[in-house]
């Protein structure tokens, strides 16, 4: 199977080579990048030296249809509704990065996005692509929506407890409170970004008005049924690959842990990449994204907090694997006929 | 004035020394270690080598009363209640940073530590001490306890909004979800605490039961008149200092910005150690302890969200300092009459 | 093939398991540890969890005989000596991890480690194996001392500049400034690695006497011809993974740029765990630990200053992977007729 | 006494504004800043924020004149020679922090900054001042010019060494191998310092070429009357403030260990700060920037070799400290008569 990447200079792309260079299954044969056309791949990711010495190409739509069956595209937000719909028309497979094609809402992209979107039409065809959650549909479509990484990890932190009903989650005080690396915003430099202004902060650098409330929120109602009001608040933390997603979740009787378990692993049964983690002693005792560097895992665990009515669910990923490019190549074996973890199931690294 | 410190040899201990040495109204005359006894401080606490030539003294209650007017006791939970209350008895002054004398319900020791209070009869008599909330209690009294560094962090952050009733908080959807540096947790190696197990950790280290939700609520009852339930999660980052407590409160209506500025500015008037922290843009927008590193201040600042009926409530200190020995030092200026903020007024290293 | 581990609990025995169950020649039939008998592996190894439920054996030797065809022993040094020989006697294949069968001369271990050798017949048996300057050799045996992190990152780095005589290296006055992360030194906690202390150092920690000085001058030795006088310091920076070795040389007259890419070039022509890194901008154009993180790579790279008549040459890697793990399953594939690289084609995680 | 600071939203200048804001001797009425005029100090120096309101000014030779008595100068290379000589002319005291007054021979500029010197004139006015060890010239002039931070934690290591002919040092093979933070290159963003890419790093960002190689040789002739060749190689590496220089020193014959001492305590009797770090144990043994944050302290060290006949001697300093401003401020203070440690007694902070 030939594969492509559109996009494939940011930390996102990067990471969709490495894994598909590295996939058995099929064969890198495009990755394009305007501002790095004909420079090798390893320049810009220099984790590729002796690796590959492909370059980028610019981007041709014909070029592109005839060199893969599967593009990823991983552009900046606002940017794939460019140039996804002639790589869709011609029939190939497209898994899409950015969350141009996430919401189902037309009308949401302008207010989450501050964007009218130009191609509604294929909001329906997109599969918004979670494997864990509705593998049959991703194995059915052509399109696909990769989450973004924290809203894949919330939701698989919680997804299975508000798919159980009989726990009675209050669906309005869902607080959703997330600490990532840096490598979620990208490589652009800025004065944010600037090392000395960013190593070692605690910054809440989205305390409120996330874009990913609105996915996350879009997909808790597809797969449980019911409307949750996610109250998120992100932040930036000293480290480069890596999320948390703390989730506060209230109920009026806290359940005992057993009937949560049940939950998660109803969920998650036969789901290589989730893992359930809620050790009784240790360091390793709950999630925790240094567990995860370099895998597509996405560990989840929880504790319950009778006094105050709470469940405290907690997800960790590592945000460019499981986070983006991890999932989207799973996303990819599903619509290829793979086995779904080809080519992903790498061991994180530990200690790192 | 002359003071000691009993149990120098921790972080918080030594924090102290490095205060007061440099404080200009107070003399250090006595530092004690039972496991140091003997050695110089600067083996112990490597930033005073040059400054001083102390060494650890073993405990001897009469020489501690004849030696110091002012005694700081900087030992494990537990442990104080062994030796504040003879040192209490002779009429010093004593600032006491264990949580042994925090909590007035003497049930309550038993509940969140796990033992049965040996000296009951001192809880009245023990302020509860942030000088920015009860600046005259403190003036008052011989006997102060310095809140836990989570604790005084959170209340900061959201005394105010529960003092003003007019916002009709939610009192039972508080979620304080907090981010800590390695420092607040001790100088006792351990595999959690090993570099190459804690470094880039985001550890949910203890997701329920915190004990500083203990005095948060017994403080915010005494300082608000209101009673909250606290739902607090702790996580360990990577970094050695400082605190950020994201608190996400709920309300029937999102009031307007300006009322929460004047809440805050009503609290704070003329505190010279809190600092109003909402700019409209770049890096340093809100409360982050990055900023805070060596300085006495808390930061408080907050995001209003109307869609989710939330303010994030946001406090970060420096959690060796205004968390816990600066908070010490600043209470032992107020109940000795000297200038609140003396021997206080480092402005914070940026960057670090 | 089957494969053991004997000492699984350290940070190298992790990696070697993370290694072995991934690779596709080999099945890890046993993994002991006398500390953990019992337990999961991934409770130690938090990585392996989902991957393995595989539990840690109580030594025995011969049930390892019998379970295993290659055994790598991963103990501190002086404790090899005790489990190698009844090992190395029953024909396995063993690779060693330790120092204890690094050097030729037996006198060298009580200057250096301080103990007296007590199986000398066996250590003209062990290939001290690099498998870029003796792959020959280490086809041949069935014994193996995979060399120290430092020492096989210094050697890569300069080895071809010594073994061209016609640069005329002054053997008396080769520095080796070495750069090491907190994994090296293990996993056990002490006040020095305590994260606290450990944080955001850059301490000598082994300013001389470093004992891989001995080894390194030895395999300088034998593989170059030349016996040099290695001035070697090593500091502990604040990182888990990663070695660089800054190594200072100096010779009569600078020469050509292009004479050291011939020697490097004509050393590890068809080595594809070396590269040569040197490109003339960007951030990635010298050898950086950085970006060799969870990869088998060794970096090398040089500059040369005329005024100062000296060669810079500069080695880097991941110290788990090819200072340890990575180098000894490397050397498992020359001695068993693997491909060289089988299991090991990693690339680097980046950004990380 | 009045003063300025011409070029004050850089980290330089922002230390050295907070270390004028605290200083008890002196009052900080002018901070320019082209960029950033109009705009409170606190927008760029967080750390302000509480502490001062000042805005920055525009710059106004005459205005800066009328405002101060001293003036620093905290410009990029090159720019300083524009903004010094009219300073210079009317009288003012002016203290540069640039390297454009730090070479006596006008011909090294082009060598090594790679412009022509416009002001010659000035270069023999201007007093290269390390206070510890040309205190007396310092005191006489009204011209100085404050090394490099690399420069100065160097020079203050080895000077001592070389100031005592006895101990026979080569100076040709003189190795300084120095590791530093991100703080001392300056808050401009690039690929280069963006978090991510910076993150981590072991980088050998000038591995050959360092432009502090020749005030180095300079400062090393003039304060020990021996001509040495610097071989200097410089690392990034992983954390914001700090450099550890370390050199390697060649001899016929090792000294004794006692001879060093008495080098030192020679050079550096009634130093306040300089220390002599040096002990037999634990992990505060030698020098180390962690030990130094937001103090103006130089810790010195040494190691001997016998075997390779060689000293390794160690200097670290916090880089914006005694590696800039703070020496600076210590260089007005004898330059205006004050105690050489006014406002500059800070105990380092520990842990951090």
């Amino acid at each position: 199977m030939k594969v492509g990447v559109v996009g494939a200079s940011g930390y996102v792309g990067g990471e969709l080579v490495r894994l598909l260079l590295q996939h058995p299954k099929v064969e890198l044969t495009v990755a394009t990048s305007k501002r790095h056309e004909g420079e090798y791949l390893f320049r810009v990711h220099p984790g590729l030296r002796g690796i590959s010495d492909m370059r980028f190409a610019g981007y041709d739509a014909e070029k592109v249809k005839s060199a893969a069956d599967v593009v990823f595209t991983a552009l900046p937000h606002g940017e794939s509704t460019r140039f996804v719909p002639e790589l869709a028309e011609g029939g190939l497979r497209v898994i899409d990065m950015s969350a141009d094609f996430r919401l189902k809402d037309a009308e949401a992209y302008k207010t989450w996005y501050g964007y009218t979107h130009p191609a509604t039409e294929l909001l329906d065809r997109f599969v918004y692509a979670i494997p864990e959650l509705n593998r049959d549909r991703i194995r059915q479509t052509r399109l696909a929506a990769s989450p973004g990484c924290m809203a894949i990890t919330t939701i698989l932190a919680i997804a299975p407890l508000l798919m159980d009903h009989s726990l009675g989650l209050d669906a309005e005080h869902v607080v959703v409170d997330v600490k990532v690396g840096s490598s979620g915003s990208g490589g652009k430099p800025s004065t944010s970004t600037h090392f000395s202004e960013r190593f070692g902060v605690v910054r809440p650098y989205k305390a409120t008005g996330h874009r990913h409330s609105a996915e996350i929120e879009q997909a808790l109602a597809e797969f449980s049924g019911t409307n949750t009001r996610i109250s998120m608040s992100a932040h930036a933390v000293n480290m480069v690959r890596g999320i948390l997603s703390t989730c506060h979740l209230f109920v009026d009787e806290v359940p005992e842990s057993v009937a949560l378990w049940k939950a998660y692993r109803k969920a998650y049964e036969g789901s290589f990449f989730v893992r359930l983690v809620r050790d009784k002693e240790g360091p390793f005792r709950l999630p925790d994204p240094k567990m995860l560097v370099g895998s597509n895992f996405c560990d989840v665990g929880f504790e319950l907090e009778t006094r105050t009515l709470r469940i405290v669910a907690l997800g960790a990923t590592d945000n460019l694997m499981k986070g983006a490019a991890g999932n989207a190549v799973q996303t990819m074996n599903l619509m290829c006929g793979f086995e779904e973890s080809e080519g992903l199931r790498y061991a994180p690294l530990h200690p790192v």
